[in-house]
């Protein structure tokens, strides 16, 4: 049986490209006892992979670590059997022969596509529900403004806002992602931050009458100084990324931090490990969500492992609509 | 009685300069019922008064508002007889005719100079509190970084980090304020923000092998960025200013916050009139850390009022070593 696998060959100077990755096949190892051997079905591209792509980041020549749903092929691991859908960080690769299968994660097919496992019902969507509930505290009539607002996270950290009562605004990069928000995620007004890059502050003004009480942050720059500006007393800033300056550290840098003093307003950056240990009630609590129809999650799927590469580049400029997904082999039966 | 006012004639742009203020004199006005005559002696220049020169802040024409240290010559409210010292918001000028008295608050001369009513013991003294104990909360071991560290504020919050077991560095913008932190006050180290301007990360990374755990934050900008880049994890960022932004609201921008994900620290903006409740007991205890030597406070004082305006545009420019007072009158015997 042959593996395919992404590796990293390249340390990317700005903008990821695709001479960063090269795509090699191998054998996949025999299993061994206490092993389990995976098929993957869907790998995961995220932002935050961009900042493990410098120093001290991903290892130069090995595959790329990624979080994966697969199938259980074959099982020397007493705590699984073929056929059990599981998700844990593997890698871009079609199958990954798992040492320590401990901290595999079984999906329940119940609880809607297994996709979800890496998307809404996974890291994404505990990632929302920390920093939108458990920081950004939004509370009824509060405005909360919330940034890639169609991405794999804050397509559901805007709903937890509208659920807890909040109005909220979604903040996009294209026409196509505003009216998706709007029309199906259920937000109460986008900003288009490339159509409005000439006056960022007055549409955002236009749009938050009331200011800010909350901004869930996946971007910093530009969007993040213009929502500083409009904060209200009391306002919370919960740091989920800061993609907008990934492949340029040298950015301009953020002004009007002492709105944080005037309005006595806290950012916090977070980082979803420090909060694993709610994952358990965290996946039934969100598949009711979405089996009620009280939160919708759109996903981006593109086929083929070797398009894993653009798959990534193409999320990193915004390509994507809703969380962006490699399917690497067919769901099982 | 011929009252001196320091009144305010033209919004600054840019640095203040000497042309804002005008010096006039005017009659004292008789004392009404419920009304009190303050003959003041302490006026307090503070940075947060430039934040107030300009839009909507202090009304040109009229006699700048700042924190008074005065003594009552003239009753006509129960509360209060003459003699009595007493601090409150009142104004740049000899006299202040008090027509709400019910806000002054009594100071007691047991507890130190009279001055310390505006000073350690008055406003700057409880920011110090409430930041550093509250919201910086250092505990033994920590790495604590202060800025403007000789100032009214930061002498006192690097101190009870101090007292709180942590390893204190405070930033300086010259060599004899560098001194008089290490020797005077007891601070661990020094940091001389103008000497190191050009590379700020190197002489701080040198300073604080071990990172930074919190960072009480007077000054925002250069300083700022570089403390961003050493932070710890669960980092606590206490933001009690940004006077390097005061004259130049068009600055560079900070960069760098991305770290605040990556260690999850918080930044948070805090007013001390959210805090007054707290002054009751903070007075007594401060007053005591003062007797017992465990806490040590310099003050800058400046004789004259006329010489008001260039004692704000001195502390400005950093020229004052400690809290930055003009004495406009001897105290009573």
């Amino acid at each position: 049986m042959r593996n395919t696998q992404v590796v990293f060959v390249k340390t990317p100077a700005g903008a990821v490209a695709e001479d960063c990755f090269d795509i090699v096949t191998s054998d996949v190892a025999p299993v061994l006892d206490g092993q389990v051997l995976v098929r993957n079905l869907y790998l995961s591209c995220d932002p935050y992979m961009r900042g493990r792509m410098g120093a001290n980041g991903f290892a130069l020549g090995r595959v790329i670590p990624a979080r994966v749903v697969g199938e259980v092929l074959e099982s020397k691991h007493p705590a699984f059997n073929p056929g059990d859908v599981v998700w844990d960080f593997l890698g871009w690769e079609t199958y990954t022969l798992v040492k320590e299968p401990s901290s595999l994660r079984k999906i329940n097919p119940k609880h809607g596509p297994l996709s979800f496992g890496i998307s809404v019902l996974g890291m994404p969507g505990l990632t929302a529900e920390v920093g939108m509930i458990g920081l950004g505290r939004p509370m009824p009539g509060d405005t909360v403004v919330v940034s890639a607002a169609s991405g794999a996270v804050g397509q559901v950290a805007g709903q937890l806002a509208k659920l807890a009562g909040a109005r909220v605004i979604g903040t996009v990069g294209s026409e196509r992602k505003a009216r998706h928000i709007v029309d199906e995620l259920g937000f109460d007004a986008a900003l288009d931050y490339r159509a409005n890059a000439n006056d960022l502050r007055g549409a955002l003004n236009q749009l938050c009458p009331d200011g800010v009480d909350v901004y869930f942050d996946n971007v910093g720059g530009p969007m993040l100084e213009a929502v500083l500006g409009r904060l209200n007393t009391f306002a919370r800033v919960p740091v989920c990324g800061q993609i907008s300056n990934y492949n340029d550290p040298d950015n301009a840098g953020v002004r009007g931090l002492g709105r944080l003093v005037a309005v006595r307003a806290t950012m916090t950056g977070f980082v979803i490990y420090d909060h694993m240990h709610r994952f358990d009630t965290f996946v039934p609590r969100m598949a009711g969500l979405l089996a009620s129809g009280k939160m919708k999650y759109h996903e981006d799927i593109i086929d083929g492992i070797e398009n894993t590469p653009q798959a990534f580049i193409g999320m990193m400029r915004g390509d994507n609509l809703g969380k962006r997904l490699v399917r690497v082999a067919p769901d099982p039966e």
